[in-house]
Formats: structure tokens, sequence, C-alpha cells
């Protein structure tokens, strides 16, 4: 399970300054925090950044590639500033992401083709609602990799994000569960060992105790890695979520233990 | 998944002295604790206890159930001394536990069907090896299941124990992986919902950093309780290792979240 660090986010003040001043420090000190925390790629969240998306994403990716080689996830529901993105990334790009939203189909799911980019899938009803059950999710994805074949994208630029819900909601865990069986079914359900994505901070929206929603991440991070998650999107400075996270991947994966590969990025 | 505390060693230096002075004080401020924070069940480990075993497990039996009413598990390689507890329980006792060794088949399984006692089964070979992987594990536990059924024991007191290995090992990893493929696994490949234990701290046997041991014990409790563990034999009071175990619990279980589950015992 690879980590993707959703720390650069446009919604959060020192970013929001870090762009209208042009000053790229704060958010070059921020990606390279991430990258020294072991993120395998960084979510660059830049919203839908309006009339001045060019310049908006032209600056985020440039500041952003200026200071690490890792891949990007490109995170804004513009298409056209995805596309301005799109055209700068170095690597292999991830787009984040389509739907069966018919904009979103319409929009972001051909630039996938166009740019040769890995796309995330949300299994959220056309209208992005969150299905109620594991059986709807399942019809979600395979709507969603018929959308992407007929559009020319293959299914191995595809990696299904199954939405993690927060538990504050009524039926929040239940939801969590289906999640879990979603990630773990996904790939024989679809015949090929599609990817998957999560993202972990919804899980607990509202929490107001900090030690609690730290457990409740740890373990859930580590479920997630158990049910064969590819991709966890989370805050990659939490060093406990991030330690959980790592070391339950490092049970799953590694062949040979040594207690050096334990808490260490 | 359940926790059964593995605290009430007779190994322990304070175990053997409350049992050489005849003073149950510390053994029953231990249970007591266990029981305080959260044990499902307690295994009494008293060891073979020799020739005095009449009179040793009596001591441990009475002890015990003079200040708990939790489930108590007999682990025990003497089949006297096993006779003996069995026949003093309140509740259902765990037999802990056969294998396929022949002297477990002749001497402990039967006492399973004579006091209608729960029976922990080890995935080991005859002679007490581990199996080398995940396959060997199935054929044992077939094996196992028909041993017990010839001994007229009900496949629904028969709870396998896949034996989780040590991360020292050359190949503990790999090991402590087949292990929980085999949990997640056995309720399909036996056609019936057979229960599973696990031991954890065998894991990490040898670990001198003990912020490392909490880790990778926290999440390879997740991971269990992921693949379906049904009892999980641990240190009750180590708190961190606890609470992951509860924390993974709830998320399994609860069909309605509160945070007040979380972080309780």
């Amino acid at each position: 399970m690879k980590l993707i660090a959703d720390n650069l986010r446009i919604t959060k003040p020192e970013i929001v300054r870090a762009f209208e001043t042009g000053n790229p420090e704060p958010l070059q000190a921020l990606v390279k925090k991430c990258e020294a925390n072991g993120a395998w790629a960084i979510d660059v969240n830049t919203g839908p950044l309006g009339k001045q998306f060019k310049k908006g994403m032209a600056f985020f990716i440039e500041v952003v590639q200026a200071v690490t080689d890792l891949p990007l996830v490109i995170d804004t529901s513009n298409p056209d500033a995805m596309e301005t993105g799109l055209s700068m990334v170095k690597n292999r790009p991830v787009i984040n992401g389509y739907s069966l939203e018919p904009r979103k189909l319409e929009k972001i799911l051909p630039l996938a083709k166009a740019y040769d980019a890995d796309i995330i899938g949300f299994l959220l009803y056309p209208d992005s609602r969150v299905p109620k059950d594991e059986a709807q999710r399942y019809e979600i994805a395979i709507d969603l990799i018929a959308a992407a074949q007929a559009a020319g994208v293959a299914n191995e630029r595809i990696i299904i994000d199954p939405v993690v819900p927060p538990l504050a909601w009524d039926d929040g865990i239940l939801q969590a569960r289906a999640v879990l069986n979603v990630i773990r079914t996904l790939p024989d359900l679809l015949g090929f060992p599609v990817r998957t994505i999560a993202g972990l901070s919804n899980l607990t929206t509202g929490a107001a105790d900090k030690a609690k929603k730290n457990l409740v991440e740890q373990n859930y991070a580590a479920l997630l890695a158990g049910a064969g998650l590819d991709y966890l999107l989370m805050d990659i400075l939490n060093e406990k979520t991030r330690l959980a996270a790592n070391t339950a991947d490092v049970l799953l994966t590694q062949d040979i233990f040594s207690w050096a590969m334990v808490g260490s990025v």
C-alpha cells in the first residue's frame, strides 16, 4: 500500500496565501516534508481555480515539480485546469478523478486517454451521492470501467476509489465496512487486478478527540491494507497513522522481516 | 474478535510464588485486572504441574473462579491436570489444546467429548513442527477436524489455532501472512463457520524495542481482526495493543458507531 500525501490543499490558509502572493516557499517546504516522511506521491488539490486556472495550475505544478520528482495526483474538478496540469507534469500523472456524473464522463475521462494518464474513478451515483450498499458499489464500478473502455482508456489506467464515508453518518460504520469488502472483492469481480485508492481523512470528520481519531485512523488504515488497497490518500504528517499504515504494509508485502523496517518512514 | 488474557502463566515469578506459598492474592489481583481491562476469558496456563497436578490445578481454578465468572481456558499439556481442571470449571471450559501429536489425540481430545468442552486445535505436524506453508496448514486442519469427529467432538466445539510464528524466523513474515490467509479461508474450506484463535505474543519474540514491538502487535492484531479471527490470546494489560484490537473490532462488528466505543476497555 503506497501512501499519497493529501497535505497540499488549497483550502489551507497557508497554501492560499502562498498562491495569492506567488511565494512558493511554504508550499515547497510542505512538499519536501511530505517526501521526507515517505509520501509515494503528492495529491495537488488546487480546487477549481476559476478564471485563473491556467496561471493557478501552472504555479502549483511548477512550484511542486521544482522540489520533487514524486508522481503527482492532479486534484481539481475543473477540466481546463486539469488539462493545464496534465500538460505540465513530468511523470505519468494521476487524474483525480471521474465518476458517472455526465460532466465528468464528458470532460474529465477523455483526458486520461489524451494524456495517457492514470485516472481515479469514484464509486458514486451520477448525482454524486454515495451508494447505499455494497451491491450498488459493484454496479457503479462496472459502469465506470465500461465508460472508460468506451473512452479508449485501458483498464490498467484505472484506479477505483470506493469513497470512505464519515463514521459520523447514521450508517457510516456499515459503509466503511462495505468499502473494505469492495476493495477486497473488486479485482475478482472485474476480472483484472484493478488498483484501488481510498482517502482516510473523511472517516473521522468531526472527531473532537485527537487520540480517538488517531486510533480509528490507524486501525482502519491497517484494515484497508489487509483488504488489498493499493494507495492510501492521507495526512502523511500524522506520524501515528503513517506508522500504522507503513507497519501494516511491511507485514503484508515484505518477504524478509527486519526490525529496521518498522517505525521508519 | 474477543480478547483472551494470556497473563496468567506459571512461568511468571509472581505466579510461581503465589502457587508455592498458597497465597491467592497476587493471582486474584491479576485476574481482576485482566477482567477490568476487557478480557473476555482467562487463559489459565498452569504448565504440566508434575505430580502435584491435582492440588496444583485445584488451586488455580479455585482461586481464579473465586474472583471471576469469565470463561476459562485450561492451558496444560498434562491430560490428568487437564481433567482435574475440566471437572472444576463452572462455565463451559476451553481445552488448550490438541494437535495431531498422537499423545494429544489419545489423551486430550477425548476430554472435549467427556466434558462437553470447547477445544483448541493447533495447525502443527504430529511432531509439533510448524508447517511450512499455507497448503499444509489446510491439510492439517482437515485432519484435525476428522480426528475430532472420530472422537465424537462436534465441529461447533472446535477452535483452530493456526500458530502465529515469530517474525524473527527466516520465513516468519511469510508464515505470519499465511496465518492471516488461513484464518480468512478456513470456514469456506471446511464448509462450516469454524472458530479461530491466535496468540499474539509469539509474533514479536526477541523484540528489543518496545515501541516497535507495539507497532507490529497493534497492526497484526488489526489484520487478524480483518481476516475474521474470533479470539485473540494476548497480554490484555498492554494498553496499546488492546486499544488497537478493540478499535479494529468496533470497526468490523458494530452496526452503529459512536466515539464512546473507541478507546474504552
